[in-house]
């Protein structure tokens, strides 16, 4: 946890920039898997943990604009808790740590909404992502709960985006952390794999990493010979001589903050030429992305540097054809890049992904419907405090150049003869975290081995 | 998954024990963690599993008991989800395995069932435990999400749990699997463990293992110094020479039954005389209580063989007086022993702990609301073919000593002096899975090395 002063210090220039009224935070509660008492690990909202750090469920709090208070709701343990969850501290201490001193029984929030209500004051909350979240807001405000996501408040949305996307030095540090254990995490699963091994083997490893260091994986681990799935969270393939192995994951610290990054090796100790030849490509499209990184850049020019990259080398190799300014803009790289070269990260993975990418990512500003692009998390302007990844890939899917060769899209730009001739290929990306400095980018984390001799130095 | 036989006979046999309607099953959706897209590992529903085997999320089913049919209601894939999540089977793929030749889109199950209310059928449903099913079954059934519990039908309710309590011999035989896994576990926990690891290291390993083997750990781990406190789920302590570890962790196969077993180990390498005493007292009432078990013994007997152990050893040590008899009944022995000794274990570790304990472990009997005792999740009469754990324990818990004490609860029973001198003991488990049979009963899985001598081989 960070300091009190870091909690009310946020909670105070969140007051500030919004004109009045009450503020609603939503703790998130233990998530059922199959019983409602065998619970997945518990997750904490992240705005919840952003403003108010208690690492627990069934709290809410409450931000009283006008009055400039702040509150926390949640009921004490009973000796029947104390027996089979142990004796933590009290609800009034864990508040005290985070500068708040005034809480109160949970069902307590509902008596402060329906007074605020009454006044005909504002009430403010965030769009929630999960249905019982959503069933408690619409019993606090009377609405049904369809009406829920559409009655979230926009003033708060953006002042909450506005603040948590320009990170602190203290949110840096951690998450510079999280990608130390990431880093040790990839070089793990290069060092281990060998042809026999099964996914799950290397998910399993990775997975213990990051909890033995006190946290856990910041999202589903995508470990496989199938690196051409862009998500793909299953691991029930065995690995074999001149397979190429995606992994993509990351740890998340004890306090929330994530890390992620990608790598991909050859299950054989050595890349084949056909290996190396398109994981040299995708590695100098990610260093040159890396490199455009600086204040002021649209990372969606930061998107098409890397794409440019991609989209030239294979017109050497005759996969690619035409104009590469037109090609570019008519998304003929898509069917070999067909999902966006990063996005904001912090105490979400795809950071806020739950207030949605057009503000966090976009400023508001309308996303491409373009097939593709539209996958494209983030577009803005870089600002000093950004935290980015970047991460072009290269992707060889059998149905999606099936299906555009079949409907000729972008057919006066793609070779698809010589395309097909990579159709079991699979797919290559490499991953890493950067935060944009005032003059530039500084990579998050240490250095995660990548280049061909790395790799193929720790495989050996 | 099993056969399309298996599925099939399930289904017909449900059909067969009910008197007519429409049962409708719905799958489990993916949980999200801190955002819509980011979620835990996908868990399906255990009734959903055992009728219909998909492992996948946003499918639901439907039996028409009267017409004799089953029906899944599933989408098929885009071309984005392909892309993204790759080329998974159809739905329809998919329900041929599980014998179910009629597929149709999700939606069109509020057509089904619409028309069944319409003509004044019953539609029965089991009550859910995760608030997007309640959400869902609110909207299909035209009620509110408070009124979705109350609505749900017992007679199903009834009918399932008295077919899932018994398990076949291939349900016995993944079961067997779950526990192997889980042996190993323990034993990697027991050889690993030293002063100076962090309990989250324990927790990450045996984590690992589980996943290794193409499944997950069946419930959250307990990993800790503090086995007084039954539902530790945080591992965030320092261990150290002279401190207990308690592990409480079992797999679930990829099928997704569950294995649950506990173990209590010195992090010195031998036990101190103070925990031997202890450790073997809880042994001889773990092993008492395994050599009860047979058909027709109702499982509240067990688990008084077990108390009567522990109480007894501990009167011998001063800590415990007067008549055993009286003091069982008292319930004296929980200031000590406040849990039950076992439980149901299947697809769910507590199985079916969502349809209610008094129908799985009561037969419908109503519970008792002594301290302790209400906790007892199993007391029916054993079955061939049940499938149970076995684990009274012996925890010295502070908190709840000195609230007896204060209260003079069972003080004609307790030497509070003498049990006070064991207030920073911790707590000491063992754990087993046992297949009640036609004589008797046989332990699951290999066995779990238990004894002193062979905790202090493995930790020398």
């Amino acid at each position: 946890m960070f300091s009190k002063e870091t909690y009310t210090g946020r909670r105070e220039a969140l007051a500030a920039s919004l004109d009045g009224g009450l503020l609603v935070f939503p703790g998130n509660n233990e998530s059922p898997m199959n019983y409602a008492d065998n619970c997945y690990d518990f997750r904490q909202d992240s705005t919840f943990l952003y403003y108010f750090g208690l690492n627990q469920p069934e709290v809410a709090a409450v931000v009283d604009v006008d009055a400039g208070t702040a509150t926390i709701f949640g009921d004490e343990l009973s000796i029947d808790h104390i027996v089979w969850m142990g004796d933590l501290p009290t609800v009034a201490e864990r508040a005290e740590k985070v500068g708040v001193s005034d809480t109160r029984p949970f069902g307590a929030v509902a008596d402060v909404v329906a007074a605020a209500r009454a006044a005909g004051r504002a009430v403010h909350y965030l769009p929630p992502y999960r249905a019982d979240t959503t069933l408690w807001l619409a019993d606090l405000l009377g609405m049904a709960p369809a009406e829920v996501a559409d009655g979230a408040s926009l003033d708060l949305l953006r002042a909450v985006v506005d603040q948590r996307n320009i990170k602190s030095d203290e949110e840096v540090a951690e998450i510079d952390r999280a990608v130390e254990t990431s880093v040790a995490m990839h070089v793990a699963a290069i060092r281990m794999a060998h042809p026999g091994m099964n996914e799950a083997e290397i998910a399993a490893e990775v997975a213990r990493i990051a909890k033995a260091a006190g946290g856990r994986t910041s999202f589903p681990i995508i470990a496989t010979i199938h690196g051409e799935t862009l998500h793909n969270h299953a691991h029930v393939n065995q690995m074999s001589d001149g397979d190429l192995f995606l992994l993509d994951t990351g740890a998340e610290t004890a306090l929330g903050y994530a890390g992620d990054l990608s790598s991909t090796f050859p299950v054989s100790e050595r890349f084949s030429e056909r290996q190396r030849t398109i994981y040299e490509l995708q590695l100098a499209s990610q260093v040159a992305s890396v490199e455009a990184l600086a204040p002021g850049v649209p990372f969606r020019d930061v998107h098409f540097t890397g794409a440019r990259v991609i989209f030239d080398g294979l017109k050497d190799l005759g996969i690619m054809k035409g104009d590469t300014d037109e090609a570019l803009a008519a998304g003929a790289h898509a069917v070999v890049f067909p999902c966006g070269t990063g996005h904001m990260m912090g105490l979400d993975v795809h950071d806020m992904e739950n207030l949605g990418e057009v503000w966090v990512g976009y400023a508001g500003e309308p996303k491409s419907t373009q097939f593709g692009l539209k996958s494209l998390r983030l577009a803005r302007p870089l600002e000093p405090g950004f935290v980015v990844t970047v991460e072009p890939g290269i992707y060889f899917i059998p149905q999606l150049m099936d299906l555009w060769r079949a409907d000729g899209t972008c057919a006066e730009f793609i070779n698809f003869d010589e395309l097909d001739k990579w159709r079991d290929f699979g797919g290559v990306r490499n991953e890493e975290d950067f935060l944009i400095t005032a003059d530039g980018a500084r990579r998050l984390g240490p250095h995660k081995p990548q280049t061909v001799e790395e790799i193929e130095a720790l495989r050996g």
